[in-house]
């Protein structure tokens, strides 16, 4: 079959790679319907050291089951199903606590000797713990939207949902990345009253607005923190979710949040240290968020997406063939694309 | 009166000061009956640069109100009452949430034209916000006890309750001084079933097993770590109580905590950066707690020590007159006594 590898930064090719069989009884093999790039697929296209030992990509994905080990139970062949950014056994003690991402069987994909989502087909390890029966057929036009709950729109949740945001909250939301607008989505859901945007893309903090977003403030650093603070009664935001993943926006983060309130972040971290120091201690800030477990919150959130209460899918505004993906990550990378959808 | 002057790290002296008066009419003024050195007193100990204007020191004191401004209403002369370690109005919005640390109005002791509390005597600003009325006299066996309402015991419990412990919960306390025991009678108040105490001092790690520890570990670093993983199945405890405020107990405490678990800082920091970034990113970790708002945790604790059920009191193991306060501070800082009682 035809899968995505990145070889170096900005090396992104499209090859052939042994097809995926069954090894364990408890893998499934899913034909892959639609797969996309991710905003963390961009941190190794910005920085990856040439190898030859090339990176199986994508960990996003949605298809039809093909082919289940003798252990599966519930899940048959034709079947539609999404696959989570990481797989996991969803029996251990962590995934009942819903905490897939520290499953004791759970991993990555593209990782040794499983597939990436950027392919034509995946081996699904745990294919009972990991993949979620998608209730439509496979031409579905809610796909696209279905497709976010593999992680972006879960990614999202999971920085509204640790950051606490409950009804009547004041939320920022730091990025307008497509994680940055799901996290609108979600402290829209979780009934925010003031949901603060802060990106500068004005296309993309449109679709904010249109998402929930009641505030957009361009500013960055100092300047941005101000004008949060003068539409918050000069307080802040008790809830701010972080969905970038650099240290300016972390700093920003804590500069918009109210005293005694929550910073939850999303964006995978680019760095070790985190300044929170004293300052910080005296407002009684907490930082939490890590990995989304997205596995925990797609039952969840699917009946939003099948109602169409939510519009999730909306964040992919360019569309490649498999074989184009490089395209997607140039695009993604010159913030041409908000994100790409795949459709192998 | 006398009160305590801090010149520079490593002197302390006690000189004549100007005596409290009235200043606002919702200001009062207290004769100090029991006073303390803290922990973080001995931050400037070792490091206070010399000084012309030397710091008036102490924020823990219990006594007698002598005086009330004209618009005091909620005491009266002659009641015994203790103070929180900052001042405030408890009618602000953050105090209403339980935030007094954040008041609009408060403000710390020993700073500006506010007294300290190691002293005979202190103008207590906004007196109906700040202080609470003890049901006790000031002959009470009780008073070491309840003096630690005044931020030891409240900021142990401030650890605990953010850092999330409920019943059946695993806990690590890092850290045996006065803060780290006072966590360790919090956990167990509110129903923790394992509690281990990381410390090297076996008097003090001894009280801890009285106050409810039920393991300790002597070993730092990464040997203590591995003690405490072997404690807890190899994953850790769900809550970590961090009462230290050195950057490794905070990487300490980030190797002890459990996947998905918490970790609450009650140490004022002596750092900027904390070393948080990807490896804790994926385990979901969250960093939680700050300067603890005693004031919220007054009533509340102050029934379990009336009816004698903790005995927080019993972090004092020296007492000293006013005029030898500086004789606690150097036993404090030489790590000869645990926690100094002052009886002006």
């Amino acid at each position: 079959m035809r899968a995505t590898l990145m070889y170096a930064a900005g090396d992104v090719r499209v090859e052939d790679v042994a097809d995926p069989k069954i090894h364990q009884p408890t893998d499934a093999v899913v034909r892959i319907v639609l797969s996309c790039v991710c905003g963390s697929d961009l941190w190794p296209y910005k920085s990856l050291p040439a190898t030859d030992e090339p990176r199986r990509m994508g960990h996003e994905f949605l298809g039809v089951v093909e082919e289940t080990g003798s252990q599966v139970r519930g899940l048959k062949a034709g079947d539609v199903v999404v696959a989570p950014f990481v797989y996991s056994d969803n029996t251990c003690a962590y995934c009942r606590e819903g905490l897939q991402t520290s499953c004791v069987h759970g991993g990555q994909w593209g990782v040794g000797d499983v597939d990436g989502g950027q392919g034509q087909a995946a081996r699904v390890p745990y294919a009972d713990g990991t993949l979620v029966r998608l209730p439509v057929g496979e031409d579905s036009e809610l796909l696209p939207d279905l497709l976010t709950l593999s992680d972006v729109l879960c990614t999202g949740y999971h920085a509204a949902l640790t950051a606490g945001v409950a009804p009547g909250d004041s939320v920022t939301v730091i990025g307008d990345g497509a994680v940055g607008l799901a996290g609108v989505i979600s402290a829209k859901l979780l009934g925010a009253e003031q949901i603060i945007l802060m990106g500068r893309h004005q296309v993309r903090t449109d679709l904010g607005r249109d998402f929930g977003a009641t505030d957009v403030v361009a500013d960055r650093g100092e300047e941005g923190v101000a004008r949060v603070k003068e539409l918050t009664g000069g307080e802040g935001t008790r809830r701010v979710l972080e969905c970038v993943g650099l240290k300016d926006a972390v700093v920003q983060s804590f500069g918009v949040v109210r005293d005694g309130g929550t910073v939850s972040r999303v964006g995978a971290p680019q760095f070790t240290d985190v300044p929170f120091g004293f300052d910080d201690f005296l407002r009684n800030i907490t930082l939490t968020g890590g990995v989304a477990p997205a596995r925990a919150y797609i039952e969840e959130l699917m009946p939003h997406v099948l109602d169409g209460s939510i519009r999730p899918g909306r964040v992919f505004d360019r569309t490649l063939g498999l074989e184009d993906v490089a395209d997607g990550y140039r695009a993604m990378n010159d913030r041409e694309a908000l994100k790409a959808l795949i459709r192998p």
